[in-house]
């Protein structure tokens, strides 16, 4: 008998995705005093990555419209993060056909990006290839993260890992976009995907939204079968219900690198506020999307309405049950 | 490979906690309006019990300071449900120490009662032994809970899982007080009392607190590790961060005999407007003491106090970190 929650793999890293995700709800506008705190925080805490934003195309996204961490442009990151003089890596998103990717992704030795985390769905998984090579190429650590994976069949994913196998990704990501995942769907998807990756030399990691209250428990499940990249965030900040909050992960792991004070710090400092203002967590609405499946948008226009209150209605218009 | 989240366990039953849990919030004073709601909630939804207070004794406990639902009283009982003409069983837990069992008890046919909860520490099993048997003669399905099972030696463990196989407890709880446990410690506690119970035909239960928000997933846990006793409460209400969500976990167990409908319904028109006057969820100060494996008496203060939202404070003086 072995008590492995008191010890650490040190091939663990951590992924803080509390810009990239947070900013899909208020369109990518955080001040830079907010994304500096969560960087500050970031290193302050020993976590390994943080992605900052997306990359988009300036063609097809109004920069009236979005903030800049939309698009992620050399400059802005600077003005923040400098020339980024920590062991804190910084990763950005970039979507498959919301990206002029040729272009708009910099040669790495012009960026202070160190990671591009390619996200697509099922039907795109060529373009993603493409895009990962690109990426690679261009001197990126580079993910795949196959979005809302629970909406794809199991021959499905087997073809995208296959497609996946053959390009330079070094992490390939379960990515349960719906938070519709229990315990033993992580241990199934995280074997797979493991199975595949494990054999070309590919590391295994692990997103989660927080709608079934699942998110920091599935991160573990994900953890216990292998999965070495795991994404989390302050508060467990993101879209709808949120993510893992990088709080209850951190105290999880007990690599001693791992600082959790500075999050706190920045929870009462910057998210608690920002919590005043717009909204996350997982609401009775997003409680069930994720158990139905579904993407959070109904449930994301429910909260913003006068309805925000009648579950019964949202219930009944998702059911169809009386 | 099988699915077995879709599929369910005709042997799993259900215990709501709501009023008595959450009666540890507000002195047990839940008008019988709420009560009722919460009684025909359950009703509604097929639940298998509803645990509905304690049994206390009027001599150690102010009937001044405290609500009804601390004592269980028969008339109190039978205002709310009558003679309770329905499939659900109604409980009430008698903490060794608090209570004058041998009287505050009735024989089961003066009570509308079906089940009592011994709850007790470890060092008090010996009492608890005594309490077990004096209920189960008066005619009572009994259930055992060792509180706080976190603080607790293994061998400890071991000694008092031998006293109660002896008693005729029908179900064995294993009770995480402090919300610190994490999934694999859930595993092998689960193992550890099936092991002991399964040999005398008893049951496991399971009884979580949401202090790092594990509590629906560790419940999950334990069902798959094959406990078949699983408390929940509406909108997960209980002391300090609450208890696992009954509207997740019903939605969890595909058994169709639950009715998921009556919980988003009471917990719109009673739990929501409750929570305006009375907090309880998985803040900040309850990660902490859940991580530190500690009664969360401190958390409950914090937040009280005008340093709610200092999680810095509270986590120094914790921790002694700086």
């Amino acid at each position: 008998m072995t008590a492995p929650w008191i010890t650490y793999r040190p091939a663990l890293k951590v992924l803080d995705c509390t810009v990239r995700d947070g900013g899909l709800i208020n369109d990518h506008t955080f001040d830079d005093s907010f994304v500096r705190a969560i960087y500050e925080a970031c290193v302050a805490a020993g976590i390994d990555y943080m992605e900052v934003g997306y990359k988009a195309s300036r063609k097809l996204f109004n920069g009236g419209q979005f903030g800049v961490w939309k698009f992620c442009e050399e400059d802005d990151l600077r003005r923040v993060v400098g020339d980024n003089p920590t062991p804190l890596k910084l990763a950005a998103m970039a979507d498959v056909g919301r990206v002029d990717w040729r272009t708009d992704i910099l040669p790495k030795n012009q960026s202070v990006l160190d990671m591009i985390r390619v996200a697509f769905y099922a039907h795109q998984v060529s373009e993603a290839a493409d895009m990962i090579r690109d990426a690679a190429d261009k001197g990126y650590e580079v993910s795949a993260n196959l979005m809302a994976v629970t909406t794809v069949t199991e021959t499905e994913i087997d073809q995208v890992l296959d497609v996946l196998c053959q390009t330079p990704a070094a992490v390939l990501v379960v990515v349960d976009s719906y938070g519709a995942l229990y315990a033993e769907q992580v241990e199934l998807l995280v074997k797979k995907y493991l199975a595949a990756a494990k054999a070309v030399g590919k590391e295994v990691g692990f997103h989660a939204h927080n709608n079934q209250q699942l998110a920091f428990a599935n991160t573990i499940e994900a953890i216990i079968q292998g999965s070495n990249y795991l994404d989390a965030s302050m508060g467990g900040l993101g879209r709808g219900a949120g993510n893992c909050p990088m709080e209850l992960l951190l105290s999880f792991l007990r690599n001693p690198k791992f600082r959790i004070r500075p999050l706190y710090k920045v929870i009462q400092e910057r998210l608690l506020p920002l919590s005043r203002q717009v909204e996350w967590g997982p609401y009775v609405q997003y409680n069930i999307t994720g158990q139905l499946n579904q993407h959070p948008r109904a449930a994301i226009a429910a909260r913003a309405g006068e309805k925000r209150d009648d579950y019964i209605d949202f219930y009944d218009k998702l059911t169809g049950d009386i």
